[in-house]
Order: C-alpha cells, then structure tokens, then sequence
C-alpha cells in the first residue's frame, strides 16, 4: 500500500514536453516540492472564488519569494467562456508578466481549463501548472493537455493542446470537496478499471469503502493507476485521432443524459456513471459481456452510491442529442463499448437495433 | 528569370507539419491549385471590407462543390481584437463546421493573424490555409506559424503558434494594393537580403526598377526568395528562442518610432525601412559596416521609396520605448546588428554608447 507522507509520482512521457504528476498530502504547504517543480519567478495563480479563501493564502506563503498575482473565477461551468478567457489574460498583460512566467491552475477542471488555456495562448505559450483540488480533475486533466473554453453553442469549442510542467495533487483539498463531486470523480476513476486495468477494477471492489472514506493512502492509489492509465492511452494517441476515445466510455450516453436534464442538473461524473451502464449493458446485447460483468458494473457504482438509472428522457430526445455529439464520425454514432471487464473498444459498426433497445431500455 | 505562368513552390520543411507555399498568377481563380491544397469539403473564408469586394466571389466560384462560408472583418490592425476572433469562432459554431473543416485567411496580415489563430483554438486545432493578399503577407506572415490577436496594451500579447497547411500567394493581388502598402512588404523583402543573402541583396539592387513597375516575374522571385530565407532562419528555431530573433532586423528601432507617433501613422514596413538604417549606422559605429555598405542599404531603401529617415521622438523617449519592448533580455536591450552585408547577429553586449550615438543621430 501507497504510504502518503512521500509522494507518488507519474510521470507523463511526451519527449521534450514530459511531466512529473505529484500526488501526496500536504503538497501545496510544501516549499520544497513546490521549488522543484516551479521554476518560475513570476507566477499568476489561477482560482475561483470557493477555493480562493481555502488554499490561496497558504499556497501564496509557500511560493516563497516569488512574485505572485492572482485572478479568482466565479465558481461554475457557466463561468468557462472567453470573457473570462480575457480577465486572466488581462491580469498577465496588466501584471506585465514575461514569456518565463508561469500561470497556476488551483482549482478544479474549470480553472484547470482555462488556466492553461490562458497559458497557450499569453504570448504564444507560457508555462503552466496545475494544482487539481477536485478529485475529477486529478485523475481526468491532470493528463492530456486539453484546455480551452465553451461556447454558448457547445462544450469545449475553443481551446489549445498545451501541456503542463508539472501537475501537483494535493489530496488533502479533497477533504473540503463536496460529497457529490467526490463521488462523480469516483465515476472517473472506476472508467479506468472498465476499460483498461480488471486488476484495478478488482481492487476499486475491494477498497470501494476505503476510498469512499477518502482514506488517504486508497486516494493515493487510485489517483495515481487512473494517472497512469490515462498516460498510456493518450501517450500513443496524444492529439486525439483514435485509441483515446475509448477514454469517453459512457460519455456519448451521459452527454445525452447532461444536455437533455440541462447542464449542471447531473454532474458530468453522474452522467458517465449512468451512461457507462448503458455501454455496459449494450456490450452485454452483442455478447461481449456477461450479465454478471454488466452486474458488477453496477455494483461497483453503486457502492460509490452514483446514479446507476439514466433518466426518462425519451429514445428519440437521445438519438438526436447523440447525434449532435462531437464524436459522430461522417453520419456514424461511434460508440465506447467494452470487450470484456478491462477492455474497451471504439466501435461504429455494431448492429443498430443494439443501440435502439439499449436507449429504449434506459431513456423510456 | 522565374516564368510566372508555372507557380514557384516554396517547400517548408516541419516534418509532419510541412506545407508548401505556391507563388504565381491566377492562383485564387484556378481550380486545380485550390483543390491540390485544400483537401477540406467545408471551409470558412475569413476576409475584410477591403478585400471581400475584391476577391471573394471569384475565390468562392473556384472553390467548386465546397460549401462555403464567410466572416467579413474590418479592415485594420485596430480589430485585431479577442472581441473579434470572436466573431469567426461563432461563425465556425454557428455553421456546424467539424474537425475536418478549414479556415481559409484571405488578406493581410491582419486577416492571416486572425483566421490562424481561430484554426488554432477551434475545436482545438483545425486546418487553416492562407491566401495572402499583400506582399508582406506573403513576404512575412507565410512562414512562421505565428498566429494571433492584440491585447489593448499590447501588440500579438494573445496566440498561438499553428502552422498553415499551404499558402497560396496570388501575385495578382497586389495589383490592388496601394501604393504605401507595397512599398512597407518591399522593406521587409530588403531586410531578407540585408540579414541573410548578399546575393538576393545585389538582385534586388538590380531589379529594383522592376520591383517597382510590380513586374511579375520579379515579384514571384522577391517573395520566393524571401519566403526561402524565412523558412531557413525559422527552420533551425520554430520556437523563436535564438536565431529567429535576426528577422527582427530594424524592428526593435522600429517599434519606438511606430509606438511615439502612434500606431497606424508610419506603416510598419516603413518605421521598419528607417530602424533598419539605423541598424546599419550602430553596426558601422561598431566598425562592422563600412560607411559605403551603410550607403548602399539606404540607397536600397531609398529606391523603394521607403523613409530613411525617422521622425524626431527625442532618444530619452526613444530609449524608454526600446526598454518597454519584448525583445529585451534580462533588462538589457538586444539589437539585431549587421556583422556585414548579408549577415546579421543579435547582440547585447555592444557599448552602450554606441546605441547612445546611434539613438542620438537619429531621433533628436
């Protein structure tokens, strides 16, 4: 078992743009750990307003010497435009900070996205760190070097591919992390297992009541395997063209379930928790799985008490919503199915009366 | 002498990233060259007031079965703005473009700017092909992969670095372009010759007449060999961290003049034409010009019809202007020299005296 008092590292090979994923306690009061992994002098920190009064001030006092700005976000996906876009970017103009600057992400996925947005695009590409204080964002942005922003139209419109220099997790922010959110990041987590590790799957079953306790040294572990899972799927796919999409596994479902409830009425994490049974249930319907892999699917879920039943919101609202979706490939819905427990597969070619009885089963 | 009827191609070599650069007549009207480059069934054009009129019909007829739309900005370095990278953003949203689509840039360096940096955000990365319609668009915004837009305290402080899939540059426009503004793109085809290629320089003093007559076959060679010597410099250093810094020949003068009597009032070719005298005299104060190589470089400029001399900003004014510039390293001043005609170095470790004299020379 992970000991927490040292840190786990992952690190994220990518060449000349590699990384260091930090992951322990009581990191972001750690000067040292700090100083290792932020080189700059000139930093602008990056936050919203509900974590702003929680980390901000000590994260400040152990930057040290270091010229610190700050820019505090609302709180809330709403928030994640290119008008906000712009108030960060002003504060590094107005702070006239230098191409060896660098731009901290304290936050959650928001702040993480636009933070490092603001990084790619101040000055043609600053660098950035992330310190994710939501358990989704470290196991979900910490790797991939996605950011950007929404349009009113659309999520994730706008946006750059810009690695971090480092990711420093701290788990301790997760103590302060509301209960809901915790578990929708558990959703995450548990995505990992199905579609790249049963090793992991069975030890998520085994310690689901540790990490449901936020017990440090289960966080640890399963922060870091999601890490480096995500590493090596995107590692071989770095700018989206094809493997990578098996990261999205009950994501064309929950988009569906997101966009029909309205966003903010399900947490991201809740959609795909309800959409991965979905895809767990259709890859049943082709035989891929078992009933009782479908099960535990669901068992596990529950046990990290995520909603397992997607909405009534109607076969034909839900063919329609997926058919809008960004991974719609020339007219064709490609799904995230699963092989077996471990496995997943990016399929367009499954037999359409699959897809029609899965939404009938759980949209009606 | 180069035949305009056949297209000069200009290949720049980015592995993965590499594209061409066609450079000849008729280009914009001919089927068989837009269709070579541009492999996208959905392109959004992106223009101005100026060149819309011109161009873009004839541009949309050539471009055959496509569906295309259009986003028509101002004319002006003025809006060249966040607010209105905004604007093609939602014309991109709005008209469902996907991945597959591309951004065409048809003018300037304004419009070139823009629409790149839009390719580069939307969706987080499309393609984008310029069309570039003056000649220092085709001299200097061809190669490079800058993209950008202005922040109101500063010029290009927001971008991205996303390279081109092709550039077409149409000689033809520049029957259109007025007369100032052709004379500002020969500043910079000069600057080639000056920092990289006393061969080119010896040409265009041969063939400065026919420069001036806009003659084709001259033009074609100019912007080819022009095009030859960016994608050479930038080759050796895409990033911009050392050598690339020598295209900045005159611009450091050049941005005081331009910054004291206010953007827009000397054309940027132009503040560029009078730093690059006063390149040339600090590089003789440091015995590395003679007097007559000073002498040839303005005769050259003079021939251009383009300003020797700059306007009196007064050096205290001057010298503060350079110290606010983002080419200066660690507080001190880097100029782009000339160690002789043909070669340029930056250096920061002249007498500070004599960029005094120089400063003193020219701008009381």
């Amino acid at each position: 078992m992970t000991d927490p008092s040292i840190p786990a590292i992952v690190r994220i090979e990518l060449g000349e743009r590699s990384y260091p994923i930090v992951i322990g306690s009581r990191l972001l009061t750690d000067a040292s750990v700090l100083d290792a992994h932020i080189r700059a002098r000139d930093v602008l920190v990056v936050t919203n307003e509900t974590i702003a009064p929680l980390y901000l001030s000590q994260l400040t006092q152990a930057l040290g010497a270091r010229r610190v700005g700050s820019v505090v976000l609302r709180d809330g996906e709403q928030y994640k435009t290119l008008d906000n876009l712009a108030l960060i970017l002003d504060a590094l103009v107005e702070g006239r900070f230098n191409r060896d600057a660098a731009v901290l992400a304290l936050g959650g996925g928001v702040v993480g996205d636009m933070a490092g947005f603001a990084a790619a695009c101040y000055q043609r590409g600053i660098d950035y760190v992330q310190l994710p204080t939501t358990l989704l964002a470290q196991v979900d942005s910490s790797v991939g070097g996605k950011t950007g922003v929404n349009h009113p139209k659309g999520k994730n419109l706008i946006g750059a591919f810009h690695q971090p220099k480092a990711v420093i997790a701290d788990i301790d922010t997760l103590a302060t992390l509301p209960e809901r959110e915790f578990r929708a990041g558990l959703a995450e987590v548990a995505k990992y297992g199905l579609i790249y590790d049963a090793e992991f799957l069975e030890w998520l079953e085994r310690n689901a009541g540790a990490l449901n306790a936020r017990e440090p040294d289960a966080i640890v572990h399963a922060v870091q395997r999601s890490c480096e899972i995500k590493a090596a799927v995107v590692g071989a796919d770095e700018r989206e063209q094809g493997l990578r999409a098996i990261l999205n596994l009950g994501h064309t479902f929950g988009h569906a379930i997101e966009t029909a409830t309205g966003y903010g009425e399900w947490l991201h994490g809740e959609a795909v928790a309800a959409g991965t049974v979905m895809a767990a249930d259709m890859s049943a319907r082709l035989g891929w799985l078992t009933v009782a892999d479908v099960e535990r699917t669901v068992e596990l879920l529950r046990r990290f008490e995520l909603p397992v039943k997607a909405p009534r919101i109607g076969v034909d609202r839900a063919y329609e919503l997926m058919g809008m979706d960004k991974k719609v490939l020339k007219g064709q819905i490609r799904l995230v199915l699963l092989r077996k427990l471990g496995r997943a597969d990016v399929v367009s070619d499954y037999p359409r009366q699959a897809l029609l009885d899965t939404l009938q089963a759980h949209f009606s």
